[in-house]
C-alpha cells in the first residue's frame, strides 16, 4: 500500500459515523481452525492472528472506537487475544449472532448506523444487512460479498481488520494524529 | 466467487443423486501434517481446518446429507472436528480404504451412485473409481485428477470441501433454502 | 501436474542409479521453524510436513529406496515423522553434515553416485557437491540452486520431496508398478 | 535469487558501517501471532520462524555482527529462538521501543550510523528514523515503507532478515568468506 487510495464519498460517509467495530472470528479475525491433539484424547484450539490487525485494533482503541467479537466457537486463545486488544464486547459460543448484535447495540447505546461489522460467511449476513458499515473479507463467500459495502483486499486473518480500521479512522479524520501516538507504543 | 458459475449438465446429474459425502483427511479436509514435540519425547498431532469447509459441512448436514471421513492417520484433533461437523462416518487408522468404503455403503444403505468422495493422493483412487461423484482437490496429484469427475478450485484443506457441498446442494436445488437456514446459526 | 513431463536424459541417468535418498529437514522436508511456549518457560518444537511428501516417501520405501534425514536441530516431532515414513537413517543434532553423510554411505554400502541429497541452504552445499543426484528445493538460496542438478517446482516442506521421489522412480521404470501397490494403502 | 543483484552505491555505503542488527519480532522476524488454548483456560504463544532467516543470523554472528530483538510481546518461544541465534540483545515486553534502542546503543558503544533496524509497523518508525540502515519488510505498512532505506522482497517472517544480512555482509565484502565457513555447519 505505498500510495494512499482515495476513499469513495459514499463509503466515507458510512465510515464517518462508526463508533463500534464488531467482527466474526474464524476466517475473519483469525485464520483457519486449528486443533491440537492432547495425550488424554481431547483436543484444544490454536488460533492464528495477524500482527497488523493487532496494531490496527490498538489504533482503533486509542482513537476511541469500541471493539468486539461475536463467534460460535469458544477458546482461551481468543479470550487472550481479545484482552490484549482491549476489546469491550467478547461473545463466544453464540449459536445465534443477531440477538448478540442487538444486545451489544443496547449496551453501547448506539444505532445500526454507528456500527461496523466484518464477516466472511453465511451466518454473518443478517448482521451485515443491519450494520451501517458492512465489510466482507477478501476471501468471503459470494453471498457475503454481495451483502457488503466494502470488501477488503486482505484475506480473513491476514490484515482485513487493519484495512477496516484505516478506512474508519481516515474517514473520521483521525488517522494522522493517531499514528503519531501509535509510534510511541509497540506490539 | 462473485458470480455463480453454471454447473455442467453431466456433473449436475451425478451430484443430484448424492446422499453420502465421504472424504480423505490429510491434504483434503485438513492442511499439512503437523506434529508437536512433547517434553517426554513423544509428539502429538495438530490439524488445520478451513472455516468455509466447516460451514459447508454444516450446510450439508442441515440439507440431510450424511458425511464422513476415511483416513490412515489417527488423532483426537480430527475426532473433535468430525464431532463438531456432526459427521456420521468417522474411520481413522485405516490402512486400506476400500473395505471401509464398502462398509459405509452397507451401513448407509446406499449404492456407489449415491456417494461422493473427495481425495488428493494415490490411495484415494480406488474409491474415486467407485463413487458416483469423484472429486480431486485443486492440488491433488496428477493421477487423482485424472480419476475425478470434478476438480475443485481450492487446494485441499483450504475450502475444497465447501465447493463440493455447494456443487451438490445447488444441483439438488436445495442451496437457496439451506442458506436461508444457515444465516440463523453461526460457527 | 496434469501432464507428465519428459525427464532430461542426463538427469534420468543420474536418477537411475539412486539407492539412498537423503535430505535436510528445516526448509526442505518441513516448513518453517515453529516453537511453542510452555508455562514453565521452556519451548518445544512443532514441525509441519506435506502429505504428498509423506505418500512419496512411502512409495520410495515400497520401491526399495533407503531414506534418511540429516539435520542440525532435534525434536520428537521429526523422530515421529521419520518413524512413520520408515526412514533408515535419522541423524539429528548434527553440527557437521559431511561426516554424517560419509557414515551413512559406509553403513549403506553405497557410493556417491547412488545417493540423492535434497537441501535448501548453505550447509547443504558440501553434500550436494558429493551426491550423484543433487536437488535444491524451489525456494533454496541462490548458492544451493547453483550446486544442484535438479530444482523442484515445489518449495521446501510443500511437496519438494515428492517430486524427487517421482523423478527417481520414473527414471528407474518403477513408477507405474509402485503406484498400483500404493493404491492399496493409505496415509 | 538465481542472479546476484548489484547493490546501489548509497545503500551499500550505509550497510558498510553496520555493526549491530536489531529487529522487531511479530510480522518481522516471526510470522503471525499464534495462541494455543490450554485446558486450564489460559493460552500460550506459538511462534513461527524462517529457516533461511535462522541461517542468515548465524552467518551474521560468524561475521562478527551483533544482533538483537525489541518487542512488545513476551514468550519463551522467542527467548529460545534468540538463544539459538546467539543474539546479544533480547528485549521483550517493551511498551516503548526508543528507550530500549538507546540503551542498546550505549551498551554496544555504537552510534546510529552503525545500527540496522528492521520493522513492519508504526511503532518501528521512530527507530527507523534513527538507524543508519532502516529496513521495511515486504509486507510492512505504507508508513514504514516510506521511512525505510531498503524494502525486502520477502514478507516478514519469511526470509526478510536473511536479505538484510546478505545486504550487509556483501556490502562489507565479507559474504564470500563467510559462506565458506557456513558450509561447514548446519541448522
Amino acid at each position: 500500500m505505498p500510495k494512499a487510495k482515495k476513499i469513495p464519498a459514499q463509503l466515507s460517509r458510512r465510515a464517518k459515523q462508526i463508533q463500534v467495530l464488531l467482527m466474526d472470528v474464524d476466517g475473519t479475525f483469525s485464520r483457519g481452525v486449528w486443533l491440537l491433539s492432547r495425550p488424554d484424547g481431547t483436543a484444544v484450539e490454536l488460533k492464528g492472528f495477524d500482527p497488523h490487525d493487532g496494531q490496527g485494533l490498538t489504533l482503533a482503541r486509542t482513537a476511541g472506537l469500541r471493539t468486539g467479537v461475536i463467534t460460535g466457537r469458544e477458546s482461551p486463545a481468543l479470550a487472550r487475544r481479545a484482552r490484549e486488544m482491549d476489546m469491550e464486547f467478547v461473545y463466544q459460543k453464540q449459536g445465534h449472532k443477531l440477538p448478540v448484535y442487538e444486545e451489544i447495540l443496547r449496551k453501547a447505546g448506539v444505532s445500526d448506523a454507528q456500527v461496523a461489522y466484518v464477516g466472511d460467511d453465511l451466518p454473518d449476513i443478517p448482521l451485515l444487512k443491519r450494520a451501517g458499515l458492512a465489510v466482507a473479507v477478501g476471501d468471503a463467500v459470494a453471498e457475503v460479498k454481495r451483502a457488503a459495502h466494502f470488501i477488503t483486499k486482505a484475506r480473513g486473518g491476514e490484515g482485513a481488520i487493519r484495512e477496516v480500521v484505516e478506512l474508519i479512522l481516515k474517514s473520521q479524520g483521525k488517522w494522522d494524529s493517531i499514528i503519531e501516538k501509535a509510534r510511541a507504543t509497540t506490539f
